[in-house]
């Protein structure tokens, strides 16, 4: 598939609903649990998700459209979750989660990008240039990514409770 | 996390609904993308838990709750899906998926199953030897990987899209 915005929208638009779906009203056990020695879980990807709603996709769009000479973007902090989850229960992330996409999708909109401001170009810190349409394409990649994370993860919880069947299911092994 | 039936059902009777949020409405090209030749794509993964929710999990826990001498499951169809999904639209399927659990997971309940109800077994045609435990364990399982993977198919769609960011995405290289 090409990336298209609206395309890229629909999957945007979903993910918090769809990880509302997934988690809220769930079992402690089933959100706590991780893959094992530095992993995350549930609610700490939850937690990656509001930070990078604040600090990483919007700002790096904005930064690629402005005028200015600077044009690198500031690091992302892979340990900005923590402080987002403190002391906050599950279903409070979760709509946090939901209305900052929310915001930031309306800001999107606003934008009304065209195809010349796809192809502008800012500067990541490790890989260089890279164009909006790349950002846009690697915002809805990095939502469905961890929506298979998450449920990778809850599929673990059970690798010993399945007995033989564990031949059938690479994905936990 | 050790098997709990209240905590399975948590899970199978969320699936139907997080299927809907993550499918409904999408873009075709969304839903019958795939991973590669001899993968399947999102309609097929839901065809294959239709047949799943009438052939598969139910029948299996009746036959090892019965108390005929017949204790062998019947082989599962791996290309029963093509014929449940054979002219319906994504949205029918889903449907039937989520009227199917309905029922199924209302037998569940009707069953009143007890621990020695859990340890009862069954004989798969190819491991041998299973309890209902195990059984009921696997249904939880299946759903929660093929979540995973129908998340996980989408994302590959936009693999040549996110230029230098696949650095980062091992689960789509």
């Amino acid at each position: 598939m090409n990336f298209e915005l609206n395309k890229s929208l629909e999957i945007l638009e979903r993910t918090p609903l769809i990880l509302e779906r997934m988690v809220n009203g769930l079992s402690e056990e089933w959100v706590i649990s991780n893959e094992g020695d530095n992993t995350w879980n549930t609610v700490e990807i939850i937690g990656h998700l509001i930070h990078g709603e604040k600090t990483d996709w919007i700002p790096r769009i904005l930064i690629i459209l402005n005028d200015e000479n600077e044009k690198t973007f500031e690091v992302f902090n892979m340990e900005g979750h923590k402080e987002e989850i403190e002391s906050k229960r599950t279903a409070e992330l979760l709509d946090e989660f939901k209305a900052l996409r929310i915001e930031n999708i309306r800001v999107l909109r606003y934008l009304d990008l065209t195809d010349d401001d796809l192809n502008k170009t800012g500067l990541h810190p490790v890989f260089g240039e890279v164009t909006l349409r790349q950002l846009l394409s690697t915002w809805t990649v990095h939502d469905l990514t961890h929506i298979s994370q998450i449920s990778r993860i809850m599929a673990k919880q059970y690798r010993e409770e399945i007995g033989p069947w564990i031949e059938f299911f690479n994905l936990i092994k």
